[in-house]
């Protein structure tokens, strides 16, 4: 039985780049489990059709198929619960609210900073869509949202209780990562992939937590291809 | 045998207004263990001379002398393992990030909202002391640091991923709450105890929340006596 995720690729189909796409693939290694990964981009909204909606992740997993990043976590402790993700109710509920700290309060701030290196680091044929949703949800223009200063210093204030508990522990989730650590590390490889923005000083407690998450599962995040890779990235 | 906690008071002996003291009057209402309540203030540093070290809470119960709150949740749960708070091992690993959500997230915005009220609400042998350690802690004076305009918008943002996961839950830990509810709610007691300051609109979903914090457990929160029960309180 094969595994298949549905990845968002942009400009060249070796880079990978959605949050929500790295977290789940994060969890696949952290089960010790294979997925074979179908480059797709927001546009090729048939080709996951049969998923009855229309972003990814989507997870076909033999008779199953899952959608939405959170619930293929769900999934795969329901369907492998060896080296659990969530845990029990308690840890879960908690595990949550890095969902939400990681997309409410992490991304926004590196979005200011990397919108126009993720503009050109999409696939050319998603570009139109992704600047006519991402500027309805923002309510203002890509340009406008563009603003690295106020985007660091945003991230700046919002990586403070994540500084506290990375003083005292390798990982989030203790001595070694699960999903919270997946779910907050995510829009860290986002931006990796498509951006030569340095978010975050060496000096900082989050930055060893970046390189031992970038070393995990055998240099997962850390071999991931990368815009600086390809060449000529820059002149599309 | 009866327990014994040294609690932060104010200007008046009822008034309590210590986060961390308050996060543990309610771990010990979720486990449904009485605890008496001796009120301390800043500098009698004497009366805790026995504890080894000189901030509340600190807790006896029989021979154990205990202090820092968090330690004071790990050790109700290791003594009275029933209604745990913490969890298990990721449960706790993860209930340990809302600790520093609590105090380098959600703090200072509502410290610069309350600072003028707070310094009003102390004892009055404590405000020298208060002033001090604080104006040297941030580097500036507390007329300084008092700004609620900035302090409410600090505030907003860091509160984005308690809005996320409660518009979908009652509580942090789910259906029921515990350590990550307690620890979060915190700095709200601190700042209910001294200010009328409105930190939250009634639109929020946090604001559904804080209502339902204040009324467990018989309205422990609700009912605590606040600065503006106090005749005269402003006029110090």
């Amino acid at each position: 039985m094969t595994r298949e995720l549905y990845d968002l690729c942009g400009t060249d189909e070796g880079l990978r780049f959605s949050p929500y796409c790295w977290r789940v693939k994060y969890a696949f290694a952290h089960k010790g489990l294979e997925v074979q990964t179908h480059p797709w981009h927001f546009t090729d909204k048939e080709a996951i059709e049969f998923s009855g909606q229309g972003k990814v992740p989507v997870l076909v997993d033999g008779e199953s198929v899952v959608s939405d990043s959170y619930e293929i976590f769900r999934y795969l402790d329901r369907t492998y619960p060896d080296a659990p993700l969530l845990g029990d109710a308690t840890a879960e509920a908690r595990a949550r609210f890095f969902k939400f700290y990681a997309e409410r309060s992490l991304a926004p701030g590196i979005l200011r900073t990397i919108v126009m290196d993720l503009l050109n680091a999409i696939h050319p044929e998603d570009r139109e869509y992704f600047r006519e949703t991402r500027e309805k949800a923002f309510g203002r223009t890509l340009e406008d949202l563009h603003s690295p200063s106020q985007g660091l210093s945003l991230l700046d204030k919002a990586l403070e209780p994540l500084r506290g508990r990375l003083e005292e522990s390798d990982f989030i989730d203790g001595n070694a990562p699960a999903a919270a650590d997946y779910l907050t590390f995510s829009p860290f490889m986002w931006a990796r992939v498509v951006s030569t923005a340095d978010l975050v000083s060496n000096a900082d407690p989050v930055y060893g937590w970046m390189e031992r998450m970038l070393d995990l599962y055998g240099g997962l995040g850390r071999n991931a291809k990368r815009i600086v890779d390809i060449e000529g990235a820059y002149e599309n």
